[in-house]
């Protein structure tokens, strides 16, 4: 990086917010916006938003003092060539060339990296696996998403495709995935699922005259069932958020001792929505992995929660300008 | 590889078979000697006869002329020290600098590596992934080993131990695995597993008057239920033989799906002594994978077999020497 340049712009674009902010090449988070990302009204309305946002911040970086701007995507993403293609929940995306488009606004270089990928780094790098050469960098949240970190640097695979552990599948007879194949962990314990199951154990569940602290949270209202209430209802002691999350951990370590197995990996590090469950998720989480992994593997098994939360995807994006 | 030898040494160690064999720069293999490994006699047993082989072999070609010797080992190898750790089925053989003790003996280059790994490279190199710059080869046998091919070099991950695709679940409630897990691929398709799945069939069926193909090879000795009668069987159009080898193929296409979803492969080379199973295996193999596997990894799918055969082993040891 050009040491006369001060700092780099980080763009994590999600199906419903662009979040963009100003990294300084040490990492550090200086300012940072999130806007909705208008994906439903297909590629040219995302990109303006994107554009927009860094304008607002190039109102108060100067631009002369950016090095460059990456950006993390979901769907297929082509580092090489620049694009984006078929990210879930974007409507009429096919495949675009974001790096082409954003570069042709500011004259910046630009880069474009899958948006897992772009955690893992983060993580690698200023996070939670800065003390690891490798690890598996995992997103938890409505769906399952990976990154490999192999020497500390991102393991792409030959398509850039690699780190799909959502869709290991625990039982070939088990659960219909949304991907057509049976059994995929994230069918088990992606967040649609999880507040499927929590919210039938509370319906099948005999009522008792004193409110669980889940019934109390929720009062009534079976939306509210996101993570963060059934986290928060479990470390208060409910029976019924400690038992659904307490399995999902279980059923996460199996999948992670096949893939351990087969990448020959000891860390796993946990982001996305759900990582902030209690700890005892993660003693679970462990002691299931570890009951399962291969005896040469279990020397070193570590899971670990994300240190950069939900900045790790604009810090990671922004690593790439760096490199 | 300096061209004035003419050469190189190659080792094929197995718990009960030394192969030894002389391979040119081409990958051609000149000459080849099997003995006993004596295994069941502890390390110098086993180093004694590999020395003895390779000494034979220089008998007949010039040692002058040789660059080097490649080892392929089971167990926990370190390509970096040498060393050769629990191979299992070796009696007393805990860890082993195999290259300090060959090179001792020959003061010639010894380089050792995992045989899966070994066998991969050879058909990477000069076998059946030739056309492929990555994929996943198999050992489908006893055990089911493996070893990953990224850009045509060998993926070892972290610890060298990358590509135990034997020990991926398929059903985290399923059989338990020698390993310790539940439902590890291996125990599902393993040499024995296959033998006693047969055996098991044989004994249940109602005869009839006439034999079955299976019956007519095996004539009442259950012992010779080996993959290669069932696979004879089978061809024959012996039913309770296609059974079993036909559900075998349809659980290693599940279990090949989430490896490569992992590992974002497309392309699978199958090696071993099961890999000699009739087509119908491998069409079986590719419809489940087919089936299970990414909507985004599904082009260029291929299931192939060995080209190499049980040279695979000889001539990817021989070939780390040329590198």
């Amino acid at each position: 990086m050009n040491t006369k340049k001060a700092f780099v712009v980080g763009v994590d674009l999600g199906a419903t917010t662009v979040k963009v902010g100003i990294v300084t090449k040490s990492g550090g988070l200086l300012d940072q916006i999130s806007i909705d990302a208008r994906a439903k009204y297909g590629p040219s309305a995302v990109i303006q938003q994107i554009v927009f946002s860094i304008q607002e911040l190039f109102g108060r970086y100067k631009p002369s003092e950016c090095f460059g701007i990456g950006i993390g995507a979901p769907g297929i993403v082509s580092t090489v060539e620049g694009t984006v293609q078929h990210p879930p929940n974007f409507a009429n995306w096919t495949k675009v060339n974001l790096a082409n488009e954003i570069k042709s606004k500011f004259n910046l270089p630009v880069i474009v990296e899958n948006d897992a990928n772009c955690a893992a780094i983060a993580e690698a790098t200023h996070g939670a696996g800065i003390e690891f050469k490798n690890f598996l960098f995992i997103i938890w949240g409505t769906g399952i998403g990976g990154g490999v970190i192999i020497d500390r640097k991102i393991f792409r695979g030959p398509h850039g495709g690699a780190g799909e552990v959502g869709h290991v599948s625990i039982d070939y007879n088990g659960r219909l995935c949304n991907c057509g194949n049976y059994g995929c962990i994230e069918s088990y314990i992606g967040q649609r699922y999880l507040s499927q199951r929590t919210k039938d154990l509370l319906i099948s569940t005999p009522k008792n005259s004193v409110k669980t602290k889940l019934e109390e949270l929720i009062d009534g209202d079976f939306s509210k069932l996101e993570p963060s209430i059934i986290s928060q209802a479990a470390e208060a002691g409910d029976p019924i958020a400690t038992g659904v999350l307490e399995e999902a951990g279980e059923l996460l370590g199996y999948a992670l001792a096949s893939i351990l197995n087969v990448l020959d990996l000891r860390v796993v590090v946990i982001g996305g929505g759900i990582s902030a469950a209690p700890a005892f998720v993660y003693e679970a989480i462990i002691t299931s992995l570890r009951s399962r992994v291969l005896k040469s593997h279990k020397d070193g098994i570590r899971v670990i929660r994300t240190k950069l939360g939900n900045t790790a995807g604009i810090i990671g994006a922004a690593s790439l300008v760096m490199k």
